[in-house]
């Protein structure tokens, strides 16, 4: 997606230009995994016109692997934000149904091909939300990587007003989350998508897992958000016997607040990937999300060795020289 | 419609920030007319969010009544503008399905109370191109400005790949065209529209005059396009009986194109409604125009004593204190 | 007034280029009252130039009603603004003698035609200021209020380094004090102005409202200076009786906080003419100033449910989607 | 002055933000005299507040000693200057009543302290059409110079709206002029400020040392104004014998033309101080004006290889390495 | 390298911001043909920080393959451009000594792998000028893709002030030039370099063809310089029998000519690959040249059917929707 | 040295234009003090090119004495800055060897000449790690310093990895030291520079005193970074028997933390010439870095009441009209 912002905190209506930055859930992962140094490939398909080929150079000046992308007819998504200070909260307008992506077909990717020598494959409610052929073509992907027994991450946070073409994702998700060996969520998720309820959420992932056994861990962020200026954030993680919280960072000037759950599990599979520790994956994955709110745009542009430092304790942001 | 476009000559990719004006060939002409000292009402449906209210409060900074503006759901219309220079050629993306504008159903506007006292009624073959109850919507407009003997003007330049929702210009235009009092288009349009054939502009009006017995004017603009940086522009009005030219306008270094047209019917139709002359108002055309290629965004923001001083042969360009 | 002001946090001779905002007490109270759905009609004279016509199309932007302005002779008022941080504080330099609207003369406004049907009139102490004919042109528009039973509000802070055509405010203000319904003023002001002494602000108001029985309503802002970079803010308004105080307002990260007194005066107005009931006013007012402190510009560009959702206690700044 | 101008080519009411220049004709003359590796010292009153210092930081970076400048109460004059193109012309609008320099007194500057081992004064027509005091303390100065042997320019072009403190140009021109060494200016002011009626440029010349002894050389630029893009531009130089003329210069894509004659004049003086050879000096002021066509801002702002290498022909604009 | 040229028109003592471009001439090519289409490598060391992996990102951004680029100590070669307008030339103060690509040793790039399977080895005499080492591995590079039967094209212009590590060109470049099948140069570069005395271009490549069997083609574009906003392009090219010449370009409003050469050279050799006829090569080479003076940047970012256009003859620059 | 920075928080990779300033230790300390009212003379060389030339026209500009400044060979040193926020920190990416300041040599600077009538002469370690002709240099100044009576501070802040010539600091500083009559550093420098071990820095300044028995003041500032948002600053100066301390500052939102150091050392110098009082000079020095981590750019722009305002305790950063 394309993201068009005013300039610093201009309301949308005092904008005479706007800011361009191209990003989207799965696309900040990739980008921020990619800046650890994992071999990221975005699949997607974007328009076939020089904003889709821009949105797909973009990713790859960022290192993501774009040769998966394909290119056909239909919209480039885009979305407008508006940021707030204090007590004004920033505002986005999705302008993104028709897009080229939620025209995929069945059959336009070959899993196989992409998924062999994989370590990790990750989706987000967003794409199962856009079409029926949106959400066959994700459970097509789901399953070949359980095939090759690649890891598959969800995150199943979802905004149900985006379900729009007939189906529920009470109807949808299911199928999908029942692939996942981890997967993003709260508790009010799990009962609103699965029915599961619990009075807590070690409770609720411990029913998600008998429901979806093969899920093995539950990951969620918790934001405090004092002002729109000021945030508090912290994570945790369950594997299914622990549950696993990170430091809380105080985040008192934020830059750019969006794709700080992106960042969170990009820093989340880095660490899984790096060590199978799910402490050191939590904290990285914390860390990194809280630098990410120092980053402009979507996408999380930090290092391992930044991260590393903040997860070390240095939150002194002393000039590097 | 908002306009995105990369500043300078920046190529699309190049961009990381996007201009925005807000345009559409009938509010051009509104925006045009209202620096004229008319009082113009753009009537339209933009989106009910922060951006279709800026597009409304733009049009009312530039003096356009936009009290009869609804808002309602549906996208904004966009456009995105790559400007060239010499050999490389300006570039447009439409991005304009599913706008608001298209969802508007025939009764949303009532025309009576819109076209009570008013002078003229502009239309283009934009609005009938993108749905059935557009189409629908502004026959019923013609119908009732026919009625009230307001004077219709219609500028029938189409886009043949806009037509989508199953019917043909060759379908809907005649009808609108029929109540139309002033008709901008080429032999070319004529032919291909109406079935109108002829060896020359002439004859073709002539012709077309036989089929719409109301259409009283006929005329066009050429532009001479040397270069994306240099054109030469003049215009023509048939009035039944004679072929009035303007003077040739050498513009040799185009600041904005997008628009021309536009300009130059908002011109002629402050020319006939100051003089009713159509010398004057082919040449007041046509020096708006002319005046238009130097002004940023689409809409032209030149006043009538401008207009006049480039009549009257002032082509100096000379400072004023 | 047009408000130049260098990008950002420059100093005056860093700046090269200045943001151009147009504001003046009076105007950012009637653009707020225009986003809060009120008809806000701002009464006024700018220069007959393109700049004057500017400020006037930027008004009319914000959805004020222009038609009442007049144009002739004088300058634009300027001010320049640098924009502090944290101990360093922001300075204005105002250039404003010799504007258009210093010029005006009593006659120059049909205010009988202006306030009939209004509900209330809004002035400040700069108008009095300026130059003997804008006194007695305000005085003018008071008594029509008055005798039309259109509230009236004053803001009585005054400048008086601003009075500089021989009369003083001691001289001007008590006649145009004794028409209102509502003052904005402090326990100085009151002293300095009218001799009214005493101990607090609520024997303040109850001796002003000796000396001027017509005033029903006194109110005031208080704001703690922690630095340039954070402000905390509260209101207070008495109606004879009783003392309503505003929650007080943590503004942390101030983007711009000119035009925040105006910003509480068009939130109380819109409250009292809402509700009538002085503690929603306050309030109202109070989150509507805590708003403008965010928002770039002299205006509030906020709309009743933002105010309203800060009043609920909302001060997250939670992204909307 | 300051000089505030939208960018590009935008409209004065599509500006949100003005670039900012410093400028002024003397100024102007300075800073390219400066440039030119002369020392060159500006003389005149800027307001005591920070953007009175910051004009004059600004010389002092050109390279114009500012020593000599005072500060105290008035204003910052101003211009706001919008760009045309094309057949659209560049409109200035002043604002420069009350300015500090206007409020000068005689006595305020030591001008025998300040002429002592100068070479040269320049003035122009605008200093003594501000104020009385001006006028006075201009002349004040030009005897000195006459005294001291230092030569004497005056650009007398003038604008007769400028003239508002109850004397005319006619009345206070005569005696300044008398001082003079060297007179820009044509025929037509030549009858209208002296009464001096002539059939051709020679002739008035001859007339004009007639009754003004002491001018040695009289100057004209021609600038023919193809459009706003595009002039043509030459210089003739009048030593009472002979009339030399300069290449014509064909400025095909004209990027800022204000300050055009304060290039020639500072390249004409540097031309005659350098080599006293009237005929260099009128070519290099004639392409050192063509290359402040060429240059952003009020000054010129070239060197002297630069302009001799236009001089000597190459007009090639190729680039240097 | 990273230019950093005052946006607009601006002297470098003007500019407050600069703006940044990554080019360089052999990476233009490889851009340029990357927009082509064609599989482009660059193989370079950059610094190994965060500019220089910047550099690499731009690249890859625009299609390029950075993965044979390696990072290690050493400067990022830059340099600062001014653009000149009509009479004033375009500026550049190089500031490359000490890059990290000067300081690249034989053995740091597997030129067999690099060059197994490749068309086409281009290289500039900027490499062989900054240090022996340099030389030394361009030697090795130009020997491998002899051996592997790729094509090598050399563009020999070079600059004497360049070369200061103790060798001179005329030591150096022979060997190199030996090994290739084309070569970009003038009569004057073949005299001064290797001694080849002729009357005419085709006689001096004759000669060279006699000193340099290898090679089969001789190319040259000739720029006439009108002035530094308007250019008049053609191009030659030599088989050993024929001289083929191109269109001549009139290039009338130059955006940004940095990078015309090697747009050339890019077009060239797209044309030579695709189909094998010098005419055709020349032709597009020099159309895509004629474009890339109306792209921002150093590099050509046009496609093959924009060249094809203007091969054919369409130069009026007309709007493409 | 010429800072070049991506605007607000941008990282490295996303800018495509870089903000430009020059600074540089003791060219930030001449700045501020040309603010505070003093003459103050900045001694360098810079490379004879635009750019170097800028640099000297900027110092002029901001009020500095740069007719000492020499040209010749050599580069402009460049540093680039990324400004971090929160938990990310600022990076400083240094290119600044072989600059023209490094090539300079003894008997370039007549230091009589130039140091005959000063009051204060101040260094700092960049310069004698440039050069042993840099160094040379330095030492002949102080010399000539001391033996002209002028006060000599040190800024012996010192980075080893800039040492490249084949010295260290440990065999060049001594001897620069001895010279100094004040000397910013801390204990650790003390003891690394010149073998000085101590328990408190009280104790090491005793030591100090002893070895170098002609320095008077010790002084130091102490910054607890909170994170890169939030800064507390404080400052303490020993005159050889006691240690007067400042009010700590509390920067809740950093600007512009380049500088500090050097805003501090000029408000000391200053703080030292008016008083004579270290009380007075450091709290003033304290007050001006605080006020300078709001100034954007290297130096500090404040005046003296803007510092003494906030030594008088207002922190409240409250506008002024």
């Amino acid at each position: 997606m394309m993201r068009l912002a005013p300039p610093g905190f201009a309301k949308f209506n005092q904008a005479h230009s706007l800011n361009v930055v191209y990003g989207g859930t799965e696309a900040n992962v990739a980008v921020s995994l990619a800046y650890f140094g994992c071999e990221a490939v975005h699949v997607t398909r974007f328009p076939d016109h020089a904003l889709g080929r821009a949105a797909a150079a973009t990713l790859r000046f960022h290192g993501v692997d774009t040769s998966r992308i394909t290119y056909g007819p239909g919209r480039l998504g885009l979305y407008f934000l508006e940021t707030g200070a204090v007590s004004r909260a920033s505002q986005i307008i999705y302008d993104r149904y028709d897009s080229a992506f939620s025209l995929i077909q069945p059959g336009d990717f070959d899993w196989d091909a992409i998924l062999t020598g994989a370590d990790w494959f990750h989706w987000s409610g967003i794409t199962p939300a856009l079409s029926q052929q949106a959400a066959d073509c994700l459970l097509d992907a789901i399953q070949t990587a359980n095939r090759l027994s690649v890891k598959v991450s969800g995150d199943i946070y979802f905004r149900s007003n985006l379900w729009k073409y007939g189906r529920t994702p009470q109807e949808i998700l299911p199928a999908l989350t029942a692939g996942c060996d981890l997967v993003l969520g709260n508790q009010a998720n799990f009962e609103e998508l699965y029915g599961v309820e619990a009075d807590t959420f070690d409770d609720a992932c411990h029913r998600m897992q008998e429901k979806f056994p093969r899920i093995q861990y539950f990951t969620d962020t918790e934001r405090e958000s004092v002002s729109a200026s000021h945030n508090r954030l912290t994570a945790k993680i369950f594997d299914g016997t622990t549950m696993y919280s990170s430091e809380v960072y105080d985040i008192t000037h934020i830059i750019d607040r969006i794709g700080g759950g992106d960042a969170y599990l990009a820093g989340l599979i880095y660490g899984l990937l790096a060590t199978d520790d799910p402490q050191y994956a939590v904290e990285f994955g914390a860390a990194a999300s809280a630098l990410k709110h120092t980053v402009e745009g979507d996408a999380n542009l930090v290092t391992v060795p930044e991260v590393e430092a903040l997860v070390q304790g240095d939150k002194s942001g002393r000039l590097r020289r």
